[in-house]
């Protein structure tokens, strides 16, 4: 357990957002069952623990008693909650006057609101969550697609803990090793050990860390949405085929009758995989000044995407061609042509990237170009358990603990001493230990990640 | 217990709104165990009612498994839930996606998306409420402050059911009289009974449902917001007083940090009751026939108001004190007199109405206008326990009520047959019937009562 400035009050806060049928405001902390006792019609004084209660939540002013709600309440034991604290989950009727009025009558009997995030850093600090754990928490929150649901969930679980905890034993098992051939250079006056076994695991704690900054272009991707941009000349059929590619998703996500969902403006979710479209202007040779600075717009805005889908409708120059090539390199290009049923096929030009022929107007082979942007995109399938770093502050710690290493290398290679040698390996030792919050963690820290979350949680 | 369309599939639906830290998943049905049982991690099919389980939503195919979420489940048996049917409450982290996710598990293991309403549709078909103690669930979670709260605190509590079965225990004493009476007159060949007590009684019918009826105007007062209109000539402070009572406040409702609370627009709430203000322009005498079209408007939405505040910053011309009086003629009208700092008070008038020195921009006496305009409004303090008519539909059939009472006291003083009388009897029970649903209550009805629910509710 560690110490930090958030104490040992009963917090309480909502829970759910306002506007639905059922609210949830939960409190924690030592004195929540006290608390809720003191205006909750039954006695909860000795329930079980994990049992629920119907009662009325009751205000009592002067001789007169004010029935605030009828409510089920929840009730947790420390430490099996999710703060790890004394629990009470209060379930109201989703008015927003009837949570306000229950907050209210909670804080005069003695709870404090929580801070954005503070049952999560109890809950870390009562050691029910590593930090990574925790930052887990807030992405499955936000998570809108499969993928980043997936990649949360395994973080939360704590796939990517127990990974940092195998490259740990793995560093520990240098450390002694090191430790090892120190005591024995000092007894035996051997100038240099064998440290073909040293290196070996240091070059394997190497990789394991590299493979794990690698995935963080995956994860980045995964979590802000890849961008594509449609660029094209005027009249081509942009608009249409984007609010074809975006009408099929709606109608996806319309099919469970009743359920909202935050609609993010032009994503599409294509096997689990959020992709964003980049608003583009037309392209075109033009002499027109200010038409010419939207087009340089275009230019920048098209830098910033992943995949570029060129939509044609007609047979491109050699100009355009080579125009085209010169802005997507190390891009994506897929090349579409538009209004099949017009147009004969344009015969196969000798450019490399895939082409797809579609009508955007009688929505045809919109499912083939989904496979070919989802293709392009270039994700590995996400599975369960699979480790994905999507978070830059494990980015950067891991990038740290890489430099390290790679002293620890260098070091090894090069006959350094072992003395030294262990100094790189404590900072790599910490370096990791930062992302699952293993050592006293900066107040700093704590705050930029807690900060972050929504209150409630 | 009644039957309608609604049948005996097990329900889901979300019951919080999208975008909490927390969202619930409740299921209504034989079945919803069973269901659960399905998805969950661990086996429920023998927990005890009112019991939380922690574990995992879990989703199967092929051989794998992908756990959807962390949850906490809550278990309801028959009758005591809710519906009065078995339930189950999923407690998710909030995502959309993943609500999403679980809803859609629920649906391929055999639920159905509840209708709007269809908990409480049930609740009541399962003899849990009466038909005005659903139409209260309705109005708690809309309620917006204290007055309509208690209204319908009182009415789910059935406050307004023991009124309506206290009236129906005297109407139904009525008809065993009559009967009585009937076969009194057969055997012993009386022409008239005594009608003394029968009038009385009746009397005391008519006098209770019309109380009721009058309650109503304050219940739709109270229900939809006291209609205020600000006039006044152009530039004497009109939106600067608005701004300084809508200030005040936004001040009240965020001392609780961390709460949201659906702002309306251009409302505010005085001893808990909402006070909603009418937009209008300035009033002056103009030959401007643009600016006269504009005045008719004002002078249209003064007609609505209940309470008129006529804001001056000089003294008024008798012409204009004439004007104003004959406008505000059945209203209540509150003279206030801004910019007292800059302006000496005015004398006297000899109008009879309240009057308030103001400094809208200095915000003094706002405070003091305030208690003038809840003067105004002539609210009776609402209390628990207070029965005040909100709802049409309950408004309508309290009137068909009375005419039907009004014809049994007619019909008594008149000396009419008893037959007669029974038969508006038997009619001024089926009105009162109406509202708590006592007896079969058409599709129709019900519809048209849940289908202004919210789902999930």
């Amino acid at each position: 357990m560690q110490k930090n400035n958030i104490n040992n009050d009963t917090i309480c806060a909502l829970a759910t957002a306002t506007g639905g049928a059922i609210g949830i405001i939960r409190l924690s902390g030592n004195r929540s069952i006290e608390i809720v006792n003191k205006i909750f019609s039954k006695n909860i004084s000795n329930a079980k623990p994990n049992s629920l209660h119907y009662g009325e939540i009751i205000r009592k002013y002067n001789d007169c008693i004010d029935i605030i709600d009828d409510v089920v309440i929840s009730i947790y034991h420390t430490p099996h909650s999710y703060t790890g604290e004394d629990s009470v989950e209060i379930s109201c009727h989703g008015s927003s006057y009837i949570l306000n009025k229950v907050l209210e009558l909670l804080i005069d009997n003695g709870c404090r609101m929580a801070l954005p995030g503070e049952y999560t850093q109890r809950a870390f600090m009562n050691g029910k969550m590593d930090l990574s754990q925790a930052e887990a928490v807030s992405d499955l929150i936000s998570s809108t697609n499969q993928a980043t649901h997936r990649i949360a969930m395994s973080q939360l679980r704590g796939c990517f803990s127990s990974e940092l905890a195998q490259l740990r034993e793995k560093l520990l098992k240098l450390t002694s090793l090191l430790e090892l051939e120190l005591d024995f250079s000092d007894h035996e006056d051997l100038e240099f050990a064998d440290r073909t076994e040293l290196l070996s695991i240091a070059n394997a704690i190497y990789e394991q860390i590299c493979k794990l900054i690698n995935s963080f272009k995956t994860g980045k991707a995964l979590k802000q949405g890849i961008p594509v941009a449609i660029v094209g000349k005027t009249n081509v059929g942009k608009s249409t085929l984007l609010n074809q590619l975006l009408k099929d998703e709606r109608a996806i996500v319309s099919n469970i009758h009743g359920t909202t969902r935050d609609v993010i403006e032009d994503t599409i979710d294509i096997n689990g995989v959020i992709f964003r479209f980049i608003d583009t202007a037309g392209i075109r040779n033009t002499e027109d000044e200010i038409e010419k600075l939207g087009i340089e717009r275009t230019y920048k805005k098209i830098k910033e995407a992943s995949i570029i889908i060129w939509l044609i409708d007609e047979r491109p120059s050699n100009y355009d061609i080579n125009e085209i090539l010169e802005l997507t390199k190390g891009k994506q290009l897929i090349v579409v042509q538009n209004k099949i049923d017009l147009n004969p096929n344009i015969e196969n030009e000798t450019w490399s990237c895939p082409k797809v022929f579609i009508s955007a107007k009688h929505n045809k082979n919109i499912d083939l170009l989904e496979k070919h942007i989802y293709k392009a995109a270039n994700i590995p399938v996400i599975k369960e358990n699979n480790i994905i770093v999507t978070n830059t502050r494990h980015y950067e710690a891991l990038k740290r603990a890489k430099t390290n290493i790679n002293r620890v290398i260098e070091g090894l290679n090069t006959n350094n001493s072992g003395d030294l040698i262990a100094e790189d390996l404590r900072l790599a030792l910490a370096d990791l230990a930062e992302i699952t919050g293993g050592q006293i963690t900066t107040q700093e820290t704590l705050s930029n990640i807690f900060s972050n979350f929504c209150i409630g949680k």
